[in-house]
């Protein structure tokens, strides 16, 4: 695997006990920043005549540069590794988020209220006229945010229990940006009619329904089942939120460049879920010529056995990537990590724009065509323009919600990519800087906004 | 309907603007009071030379009895009403629960670590080693609250959506009382089969079951094989949750009058999900004589067509509940308003145990027999001795979780009833303080200690 920058998801704290003795913490650091480690806060914990205890937290690029890490202290005279502390790990001890109620309970006349015997009129209220569930319960503002494990992140088919965390941070991302209370589905099946039964069994809870590291092409039925079969919006994110903050990099990187997407040749590595949504919404924002290929190379219409997704995209083109690419304006992979190489970039149009988003490993690390490409993004928070969902996926709940709609749709898409782009004046367009910070908080709103706007225009409510 | 005292489930506030005269607010809460209204807050809003506007709060006895209270005031010359709230419908708008980030997200590194790609190590770490997912995600606390919305409260099959706020209640309470993370699960489905599958495909997500408002005998079924088919603890709350309190309330009763509980005479109404719970577990503390009637009377062995679980309570008395209660020394109640009555208490045995516990209207007012019962409970907040399942839940899942029990067992049931009745002491027992306050600090923590020492002793983990 490629060498990455170190990042805080590989970040340990190491309580060390030194001699307190001038040059000794310089030793220290020195030994870690000699082994790759980053740097972070260095605290003083303790103080003697002869001894400091400091914490010392440094990020590392992977779970064997920590263990390395680790070990280089280890082996310094006169120093005594006292703990070693995951923040990583920490961070999930009893998971990520909790369950609150809204109102306290101070006495039996809050019980009467909000338990029996009050709550029965609430009951029979919503009996007696179904649509006050949205306004009575927590239904109104709830999302399911359902997986069966298959393929999470970039890992594969880990199963729900190893998915949960994901879930459970994707939740936190829900409440932080855009206010909404979402509940992790992790479901032991993987059978696509069961997932469909279990879901539609769950609506009367939630008033949306994120789906979420489910493989394809399984993906692609259970999302389109659950949008004829239900009456609350269902939005498959690894598909339409890659989608949305993808076609809004790419609407940005082509002002940088001065090129037009009806014009550009795209080539695209992947062709899972993701791969086949961005190229179904760049195609909608006015791309014309694509070129897909997944692990075998170019999606040439003469292969057998294609899915109806795969055929969708199928070109007049065969070969590797490495022939796709010659003169294309745009690689964009959602595939493996390595699969784009620094020569393969150079034989691309001139000012290339380059979207590695395999995660949590790129397609190509960007310092190696840091020169050759005119635009470069990644799925990381470490290098500029991380296309992250969460650009789009709060946004898009927050707007299908308060409009009251049923589905989502292309439309709401395209807007919200649209919104998400127009987030980046002409003063402030770069090569750096195509698509707004995740803590921009205008976000949301801007995102919500498109979605409200074109649910009007389409009157899906 | 039997009137009932007014209490805050009907609890309403009137807006008033009044001229500002001495004796106009009197006239006011004379009114109120006259019409049966019993009156709480009374406050300022505003004051002129002219006119006072106050909010008066006023409770009720039910919603034909709230909209006479708002007649009277506006038949009042020169009052104008106006707004009237009611506070329960209030407490219910948005839902009663939220579900927070338990760490704050702050930026990039906060991100790196609680979402991509720090999390991936988790998921890692989980699929490798499968329990840690207890410790590093929301599964380790939180308890999915199950219904199918077939018998919601007393109040029947209204449907899943109608049941929602009852399990956003409980979900509420096991908060308050036990720290728990709890999840309303109303499903969309009222098949056994389907059921049991859909509980099955969430089992990732949670540390334990709690099913809830599911009707006679499906509730039976469908927690016979969950218990069998999962491998974390389910707790039937209408069967064990009530039947917890009941025995821990007729302890203490038969502490009062004192009588032994392998001698009485017991009459039960109602043999739904908790009226067989109850008498299973008054058995299992050592009751002998039991007749049981439902709405046909007493189930007399040779009624055909009876239930596995009526069979199981069949005795050889036939006749009507009023033939079977002659002579009883306890009635418990859990079937419906007004089946009982003071003539029939009168011909029970002397120091009678009245049990009237349906639910929001009790089997007999307890005013009607203040003279007659030596002990009278009910399932109401507003009367002494509530015999309120949130004495056991809470309790009794912190201690199954905190003993990663697998099961909820008998043993552990009647273990939390005894700990519930101990914390009544000799001196303050009485005909009216026969459970503890549901806002005793010590209740959960005692049940659950005493389902911890159950499972030790039976070696259930």
């Amino acid at each position: 695997m490629q060498n990455l920058t170190p990042n805080p998801s590989y970040s340990l704290t190491l309580q060390v006990q030194l001699p307190n003795q001038a040059g000794m913490l310089a030793t220290v650091l020195a030994a870690l920043a000699e082994a790759g480690g980053s740097l972070s806060q260095i605290e003083l914990v303790q103080q003697t005549l002869k001894i400091s205890v400091r914490e010392i937290t440094v990020n590392a690029f992977s779970s064997e540069h920590s263990d390395k890490l680790v070990q280089v202290v280890k082996e310094l005279p006169e120093v005594h590794l006292l703990e070693v502390r995951d923040r990583t790990f920490n961070a999930h001890k009893g998971g990520k988020i909790s369950m609150n109620s809204k109102i306290a309970i101070n006495g039996q006349d809050d019980l009467a209220m909000v338990y029996t015997p009050g709550v029965g009129r609430i009951c029979l209220a919503i009996a007696e006229n179904p649509s006050l569930v949205r306004e009575l319960t927590i239904k109104g503002n709830t999302v399911a945010i359902v997986t069966d494990g298959s393929a999470v992140l970039g890992l594969g088919n880990l199963g729900p229990e190893a998915a949960l965390p994901v879930m459970e941070g994707k939740a936190m991302l829900f409440k932080e940006f855009a206010a909404i209370d979402a509940f992790p589905i992790c479901l032991a099946t993987q059978d696509v009619e069961e997932i469909i039964k279990t879901v539609k069994y769950l609506e009367p809870v939630f008033g949306g329904i994120n789906l979420e590291d489910i493989s394809a092409p399984r993906c692609f039925e259970i999302e389109r089942r659950l949008r004829e079969e239900l009456n609350i919006p269902v939005f498959h994110d690894d598909q339409h939120g890659t989608a949305i903050v993808v076609v809004a990099g790419i609407l940005n990187a082509l002002r940088v460049v001065q090129k037009n997407i009806t014009e550009v040749q795209l080539v695209m590595s992947g062709a899972g879920a993701s791969g086949i949504a961005v190229a179904r919404l760049l195609r909608e924002a006015g791309a014309k010529k694509i070129i897909m290929c997944d692990s075998q190379g170019c999606i040439s219409r003469d292969r057998p056995n294609l899915s109806a997704e795969k055929l969708e995209f199928a070109s007049d083109h065969s070969g590797k990537l490495q022939d796709a690419i010659k003169n294309a304006d745009i690689f964009i992979g959602l595939s493996q990590p390595g699969v784009l190489t620094a020569e393969m970039v150079r034989t691309m149009a001139k000012e290339p724009i380059v979207f590695a988003m395999a995660n949590p490993t790129p397609e190509i690390q960007p310092e190696l065509i840091e020169h050759d490409a005119a635009v470069i993004a990644t799925g990381r928070s470490d290098y500029a323009n991380q296309i992250n969902n969460v650009l789009a996926f709060p946004g898009v709940f927050r707007g299908a919600i308060d409009a009251k709609v049923t589905k989502i749709t292309t439309a709401m898409n395209l807007g919200a990519a649209k919104a998400i782009a127009s987030l980046v004046s002409a003063n402030e367009l770069s090569r750096d800087y195509i698509v707004p910070s995740v803590f921009d908080p205008r976000v949301a709103s801007a995102v919500a906004a498109a979605v409200q706007y074109a649910a009007q225009q389409e009157g899906n409510t």
